[in-house]
């Protein structure tokens, strides 16, 4: 009976083999730690407590999420990334959502994050889910730079779709200063905006980028006018505003188009897309521009 | 007789799943429906009829196909579909071609695809197919866009190699508008052409892109002189000449080898360039200016 | 006894299956011939002879390799692969190492290869295994290129992280007019530095390249002030310094975490970085830091 029976077996074997394996190259990205792992991981971060996150109330699909820890540079503590991660999931759950502006409390945007606390859960998958924190949002996510974005600051604006600068402020991938190196995706997301060379340069020369080096890298979409904290998102709002212009099905509909071609190799990235394109195509926004006709001629 | 035979087992099968799943990682991308699937697929699309795709007898191995449609600014019809495959088809089997410029009648490039033929096909791999048209082709590919190359229209000029603009020309990603994302792969490689960044900034803003700004971007490589197509048409042939001058086999080997390093992570890329020049060492081109000696000194 | 059976093969088999293909997924790319096959090679290569490659003393972390064989532009014999190799075993070893700097003796960067020794191996992996000679490298690699670096020495401009010209100097693929492509991963690399648009033109048009051009599409980081060798070298030690300056472990995992953002796909670069992180996290570097307190308020 061998060979019907290897037949049969590789028959299964093959094609559950083949399904896991697929699977995990399909698995989402962006997991997050679930259930007992999670709980285990708050308790640990909580011992680390200090600042806030803010997140404003919704004005025309678009919030401001604020780091808030101005003693420390808006440094993130425990409790901080904590908060982090709810103020995310509520945004992921926010279905009008279109974009998020990110800055810092007091003129400054951010020093990095708590090392201790980034000790105590370095063993679980938790630094990974933190990585890609902004990453995993529908959402067109702008940091809104001003003052210093040092270390960890550095990289979470890499988890941004778009840095903006303000006059006099400054982009530092500090690390080697403090023995290190990016942990949190800051080197794979720098390659990826300014190329490799000059991610090398920026890091192991832990150089300077102010808003004039950074707009000639792509590191910044523009400089803004003003330092002030409430010109400065006047700015950035009405900057994000061309970009979120639409309904959301739409807006969020590229900004995953956008995602796909950037984070997947070409054949899955085209896969996506035409999926993607599946889920707006009939769709009211694409019935109502039918019925409107033509905007350009 | 459990652990021979599992030993047996395991060695053929790993053998066969591992092979089986390199095969498929192997799979070209670039794959077509065949036969009753793709007869079935044109009867649908010669439902909706107009317009036609022309191609131009060899000169020098170059082509120029035109996209005519005049009335509806080349919008793609469902016939014009069925005839871009049938011309790319033939572009295939050119073995003496090196390179092909697209354009379109009428001083403008094309805007978009006619939408009901793109309905009628939407649920076959047909859209993938579309997608890749001019992808496969081992030609050096040239979109020469005078007047507007919108939506559609604008995807298909990220499918070539190379895009020349004549003054006053127009690239407009204007899927927004219409309530839509890219869907025929416009996204995945616009990212690969100007940056995620970019990208996202020119799908979510629809932004106009005008010969200046795309040649800023990097989504053109230079603007003509004139406007006239006959004009243009010969400066396009003339820009397009500095790099298809050579025999056909080189020009053709040149355009995988970059073609590989774009779409394949670098491992699989490596591996490619190094059976490609395996293709042309020893060849007749390469005999030949071994018998010349070296022209560069 | 079937399903039991089936169930247990199941799960060993998957196991393993799986196992096998992560790692091979997980290979390190960079792989070398071993034994048997290494002496092979040598031998075959040993037959063409002509030329050295000369490695400095060891000053600050960095050290100087140098491309001898004058007579011929410094074109790459079969005994100089035989020492590259060696070399760079003898630099992977060097613990302290952070940067390395390539040039050519007699004021010209190299020719190429040998392209006789090239066909004595071209069976075997040794043509993979010298496409990534410096690529394996833990160390910031600089090209210095005066004078000439035409075919394959183009290509291994490509194959180090930086480029640094001297006025005058010139880098050109003059593989179309041999008849030939990139094999090396010339092709594949210059996609990843100057973008797949302006590496098909510089390929298919064997564009002549001067620091101008170089410094315009990415390919050189700077124009060095002197075509002097010993100024040139002066210069290019002092830029290379910027970037090494710091201690050697920190270095190296800078390096590396690069390398895995441009080589690999975003998700095991990202895990990547956080393995690489955490061979510094709590290091002697990191730990000094931290008593030093933060350099940069």
């Amino acid at each position: 009976f061998f060979p019907e029976m290897a037949a049969s077996l590789w028959k299964n074997l093959f094609q559950i083999t083949k399904e896991r394996i697929l699977q995990q190259r399909r698995a989402p990205l962006y997991n997050v730690a679930h259930g007992y792992e999670e709980e285990l991981i708050k308790k640990k971060l909580q011992q680390f407590a200090g600042g806030s996150i803010s997140l404003s109330k919704e004005d025309n699909g678009v919030r401001l999420l604020t780091l808030n820890n101005p003693k420390l540079m808006n440094a993130v503590t425990g409790t901080m990334m904590v908060e982090l991660q709810e103020r995310v999931t509520e945004l992921e759950n926010w279905k009008d959502g279109k974009g998020l502006i990110i800055y810092g409390a007091g003129n400054t945007f951010c020093s990095g994050s708590d090392l201790n606390a980034v000790k105590a859960i370095s063993n679980s998958q938790a630094k990974f889910w933190l990585q890609n924190l902004f990453c995993r949002l529908p959402l067109i996510t702008v940091a809104l730079i001003q003052g210093k974005a040092f270390g960890g600051g550095a990289e979470i604006t890499t988890a941004c779709d778009f840095r903006l600068m303000t006059p006099g402020s400054e982009i530092r991938f500090v690390h080697k200063h403090m023995g290190l190196v990016p942990g949190w995706g800051g080197a794979a997301r720098l390659v990826r905006i300014v190329g490799s060379g000059a991610a090398l340069r920026l890091l192991s020369g832990a150089m300077r980028v102010d808003p004039e080096r950074a707009l000639h890298l792509g590191l910044s979409e523009e400089t803004l006018s003003s330092s002030d904290e409430t010109r400065a998102l006047e700015e950035a709002r009405a900057w994000l505003s061309q970009y979120t212009e639409g309904p959301a099905s739409v807006i969020r509909a590229m900004k995953k188009v956008v995602t796909a071609g950037r984070e997947l190799p070409l054949e899955a990235a085209l896969r996506t897309e035409k999926d993607i394109f599946g889920t707006v195509w009939g769709g009211p926004a694409n019935l109502q521009a039918l019925a409107r006709g033509p905007k350009h001629k």
